[in-house]
């Protein structure tokens, strides 16, 4: 199988895609794999595997590599005659806007290419917090409560609280406010990302569990990790999180599992098809929260399974392309009969 | 002003945009006009304004228009010497599949083309009936009860009932049940077209009204349209409602239509920036109760506006490029650096 690892992007997630490219080089070793990298003017890039360096993006030396067209079909490039394509089923692995705001995903369909991705409805679910929380109250998951604001005018009765932009990922603009003053200087730092922002209550003590998974046939899980965390993890912690090389197994308890695997496949089902998740859930109590969707986990969140290479596999064998639809201008031509023309 | 209207797509109601675009060509009179056809295998064509004919796209003559790519910056031919640019504001009016679920959105933002359209969140909003249901909510504005299902597991214990697949528009797949035959009848013809299904109670005598609006700066608002229904409008009904001239006026009373614009203001602010949309409302003992958003509604709704032209207009005027965002590697930078590389 050819792979194409779809990466950049113009998104505040930029160089995190990268990094996750680069890893991803590593960890999928049975099939053959190819690199478009969407610079930050949206331009595409065949990138050569032995290229897949920081540096080689940081440098922008990647403007020397060959260019590329997205077309029905796939990604071209030029040739002496004519273009050649790209073969290969795409992974999209943009991380943030462009990637998780549907735009990739919808391109994809509409070009007609086999796209591992979270589709346009998952990713506007997924991607916009407050629509996150509408969604999972609807299926019966429970979530923290929550408050959206636009502006400065509502301040919390108690604190710390956490404060999210609506749309960013991998903890971008995100603050921990212990007071009110804490509070309005968090609400502008996220308001200069997003012109919407949840506000969350803060659980001390609260725990973490992070699960991945993806539909073929069935739901593949991966493991459940519990996440040894700070008082919350920055940008940077998640960043330098990447390459780490497995999940440090800590025992979860055996009907914790299967709540929080009970909970992923609601949200899952069927809206995810065709992408791998990864979900982050709260424990309090002995009742499971959703916190996040992440429909592009960050290196595909390849060191919680056992067998990636078999998940990614399955995953693309699983893909189908959008249903046809028949045009035979039968409406058009019977009002033409109707009119005598 | 140079307007690219942009129809067809691989669509249930390919035929119904191919209508609305012939009948916005005598609506708009003020702009200058190209129009962009998009086939049922997704080709676009260049159709010159005197061959905007429903006879021209049903006999496939199009087929010898000029063929167009979809790149940056616009929708290009070639030409002897390298390509030419159509120039304009898109906009957006393929109904359905394609326009209404965010992908066309979705790629004139990557490619950074101006376009009057429902922005991806909205489309995924507005084009999927339960998550209308769940953002009406959300906002506080009323809805129906209802009751989605993906099978025929679920009987109504009271008819009638309407039975609606969950993506469609134009009454596509619609059916009004008024026993358990005609509901289970009616479910297998819902899901020959999707595979959710909204139910709602059917409430005779109840009124509908529509009001269409954008904004540009503040919100202008269309007259609110009292629908002289019969028991329901079928698609053959709404296909054949392109053609009329202006809206039968009957007067609305000024607290209802007070109510109605209120609601409607919640609907529109701010997700639906950058599109012309129409809104079905119900009366119901004085409560207003949203049916259904058109964010493409037919012919854009253009016979409910006193001036159609300078609408647009102000509405092309209002619209912006997504906010460029900086990468300037300076993660990858210091990562570079604290390795000593």
């Amino acid at each position: 199988m050819n792979l194409i690892i779809l990466f950049g992007g113009s998104s505040y997630e930029h160089e995190i895609s990268i990094v996750s490219a680069i890893t991803l080089k590593d960890k999928i070793k049975k099939h053959n794999l190819s690199f478009v990298f969407v610079d930050r003017n949206r331009d595409f890039y065949l990138i050569e595997k032995e290229n897949m360096k920081s540096k080689y993006f940081s440098s922008f030396e990647y403007k020397k590599a060959k260019k590329l067209n997205l077309q029905k079909g796939g990604f071209f490039y030029k040739k002496l005659f004519g273009n050649e394509n790209i073969n290969g089923i795409v992974l999209n692995l943009i991380h943030g806007r462009d990637g998780e705001d549907g735009k990739i995903a919808g391109m994809m369909q509409f070009f007609g290419i086999k796209c591992i991705t979270p589709n346009i409805e998952a990713s506007v679910i997924s991607y916009n917090k407050l629509y996150t929380k509408m969604y999972a109250k609807e299926i019966g998951v429970k979530v923290l409560n929550y408050r959206y604001v636009t502006d400065n005018s509502y301040i919390p009765e108690s604190f710390p609280v956490i404060i999210k932009p609506v749309r960013l990922g991998s903890s971008i603009g995100v603050t921990i406010a212990k007071n009110k003053d804490e509070y309005l200087y968090g609400l502008d730092v996220a308001f200069e990302f997003d012109d919407g922002v949840i506000i969350e209550e803060f659980k001390e003590g609260i725990s973490e569990y992070n699960l991945a998974g993806c539909k073929a046939g069935e739901l593949i899980f991966s493991k459940v990790e519990k996440v040894n965390k700070k008082e919350f993890l920055s940008y940077d912690d998640k960043y330098c999180d990447f390459s780490r090389k497995e999940v440090e197994t800590q025992k979860v308890d055996s009907i914790l599992e299967e709540k929080i695997k009970e909970n992923f496949s609601k949200i899952y089902e069927n809206l995810f098809n065709g992408a791998l998740i990864r979900c982050d859930f709260f424990e309090l109590n002995g009742e499971i929260y959703l916190n996040e969707i992440n429909p592009i986990p960050g290196s595909m969140a390849n060191y919680l399974f056992e067998d990636f290479d078999e998940v990614i596999e399955k995953l693309s064998n699983s893909l189908k392309f959008e249903k046809r639809i028949e045009i035979d201008y039968s409406y058009i031509n019977k009002i033409q009969m109707a009119k005598g023309k």
